[in-house]
């Protein structure tokens, strides 16, 4: 499997899979919702019949894994077991379930003249996934992408190809079984890094956009080399922000489940800020529920006079996204200074405020140039299933095409239909 | 004028452009709706005002011009007189009566945990504008992208730069009397190239998309070296095809509009593609109309069987924009034959069917992939005002983000805020 370009050279390799992508663009353009459902169903068919393929050649990955002395948490996101096998085949089921948005009419309107304009979305194009080790993203990406009538070239990390493959090769059975062109969902067969420079030239044209999902060194680089756009998310340092007006049951509840509920997500909150006209009566119970939870607090000078129990925040604890049980708290002059924090520091993902104060929290709103804004709500709602966008690819904090999560309607583009009736221009 | 960087190298300049245009995003996203329109009617006042200024500034440009020799139709763009400066002047008050899309909400649903989700506008960013000799792209371009909140930075034709900056002078006073931020529109004050090269390197992060605003080599080195994203289109390539179901009157009107109403413009027809099925009835009549009306008929060997009166098209004539009184013809078997065409040839840009058979519209509709198709129309309707958006900055082929005309909205991004009543999540 790994070598299967040998007496290729990886560029040609590329080109070929590039021009194979393209190629079933059209196709795939035109499909019918009821072909890229049978589709989609049969690949969770596939995956669930195929399960004990899937696990072997997990079983060589993790062998290589361990072998190599991959970390932890890395092993973990590799390993797949029958629960993980069969949450891949209902993810699949439920990307069936969506709606097409494929020939919906977004917007519609008459001229004076008698036309009629709608704006229609169309598939956005070929798209490229470059993603780490977690071989569940070939499943979820090809899934999506076909839903949306994109073809996709999956890049899955090296140390996870042969899971991959496997679950790419129920993708393709899917495909096959819906006479849908098995070159709408291409796995790049090699563990070569030269395969990922290719793609990021953009394959001559044959690729129209790039999602890195993966650690930091990943989406930086693509992004910083990419010559096509890249819809990403480089950190999710999100801010939870506790207003005067906020109720304090309300604060603390919200505080420990917007960090605590799970440390690794993009949308857990990495900075509290409180309002200083608070902090002699918020403060010190939200931090120590946030303690008595397991919380490291790492806090600004004003912070550490009211509580003890947390060690002093440098300037890097404002840029950090620690994706740990760890939290910098700073008291910032009310939303205004709450702005000024995170118009300076945020990655522009996602922040929170806790506020009764209605004006207070429309300032929030209109203020903030974020993806996502919450009021009264845990920053942990970020996620497009939470959205009810059902799966998503990942939340993109660029401000072009896609923001915020990433399904099925943000894989799309549109074309305006216009209908007259002999009318020319004057 | 001219020479206003002296002392300050080019890269340096530019990246001070980009760190003030950066600055004014902040307060322009918050300007409201009230201070954008007063600056707009201000910059239309100053421009009416200082007619003279301009005037003699463009005198100094057309004077130097000749001295260099530019072509006719180059003169022609550059040219000013009280007319084209009452035209820019009426232009941006159209834009002060466009809505304000920023805060707009584009779409809202309830979740079943009670959270509110709205989908709301946003300004997109610094956008760059690269244009050639039109000194009224600077009135256009800036007056647009003010009013959907984003700082400018224009880069005006080295041969119109006096007329530009004499221009520009009357938007800033604009931006001044509605206590807007300088900065939100900034002119290149140099004819060094260099400062072209700064821009599409993206000024360290200061710039987020790129409009080229010129002929085929401009905005080709833009698509091919921008490291940011680009709303660029090549070519208009525009297709008109008529079926066998076509009303031949019909036919004809659109034809000739297609082609002959203004040949210089990118929705100018290019090809004509007639269904063999009514050769014998449609063709010659058509082409007889066009010749007419002054169009030389570059011809397929079938065509030229059938009329006597054309050039032999040669494979060149498929892929070019003439915008000139020129037109490619050749049959093809149905809309079937006409797509196959369309899709291989066509520069995405637009595509009319004159015919009365629906079924064979609604294949048209579905099956090309172009940014504008139209039913019984002339293709000249290609146009933001034809399409009621008020101004447009240019028309878009590519898929990302912009597509078909790049009005006010098309300048904006969107952003997610979330009410909620203390949810967690679970």
């Amino acid at each position: 499997m790994l070598n299967k370009h040998q007496g290729e050279d990886v560029a040609s390799l590329m080109a070929r899979i590039g021009r194979n992508a393209r190629a079933a663009a059209r196709p795939l353009a035109i499909a019918t919702t009821a072909a890229k459902n049978a589709a989609l169903l049969a690949m969770a068919e596939a995956i669930i019949a195929r399960e004990q393929e899937i696990l072997d050649a997990n079983a060589i990955d993790v062998s290589n894994g361990h072998e190599s002395g991959l970390s932890g948490s890395f092993m973990d996101r590799l390993k797949l077991d029958p629960a993980r096998i069969g949450a891949m085949a209902e993810g699949i089921r439920e990307i069936a379930k969506l709606g097409d948005p494929v020939g919906d009419v977004i917007a519609e309107w008459d001229r004076p003249n008698g036309l009629h304009i709608e704006r229609v979305r169309t598939p956005l194009g070929v798209v490229g996934v470059i993603y780490e080790s977690r071989p569940n993203v070939t499943a979820d990406a090809g899934a999506l992408c076909l839903k949306a009538g994109n073809p996709v070239i999956l890049r899955g990390g090296s140390d996870s190809l042969n899971s991959s493959a496997a679950i790419h090769a129920c993708l393709v059975e899917g495909l096959k079984a819906a006479g849908l062109p098995e070159d709408a969902i291409q796995l790049v067969p090699t563990t070569d890094r030269a395969a990922v420079g290719e793609m990021l030239k953009g394959l001559s044209g044959n690729l129209d956009v790039i999602i890195p999902r993966g650690g930091k060194s990943l989406v930086g680089r693509v992004q910083s080399e990419a010559r096509v756009p890249v819809f990403a998310h480089l950190e999710g340092i999100c801010h939870l922000y506790i207003d005067r007006s906020a109720d304090l049951d309300m604060a603390i509840r919200i505080a420990v489940n917007a960090k605590m509920r799970r440390t690794g997500v993009c949308g857990a909150a990495e900075t509290l800020l409180v309002d200083r006209a608070v902090a002699s009566t918020h403060l010190v119970p939200i931090l120590d529920e946030l303690r008595a939870a397991g919380c490291e607090i790492h806090a600004d000078q004003e912070v550490l006079k009211l509580f003890f129990d947390a060690k002093p925040a440098t300037e890097a604890d404002w840029v950090t996204e620690y994706l740990d049980a760890i939290l910098a708290v700073k008291l910032v002059d009310g939303v205004a200074g709450a702005i000024e924090h995170i118009e300076t520091f945020s990655s522009h993902h996602t922040e929170a405020i806790v506020a009764e104060d209605t004006q207070v929290v429309e300032k929030f709103f209109n203020e903030i140039d974020s993806a996502i804004l919450l009021h009264n709500a845990s920053t942990q709602f970020a996620d497009g299933g939470e959205f009810g966008m059902g799966a998503e690819i990942g939340i993109a904090t660029g401000k072009m095409h896609a923001r915020g999560p990433v399904g099925v309607e943000q894989l799309t583009s549109f074309k305006y239909r216009v209908r007259g009736s002999g009318q020319i221009r004057p």
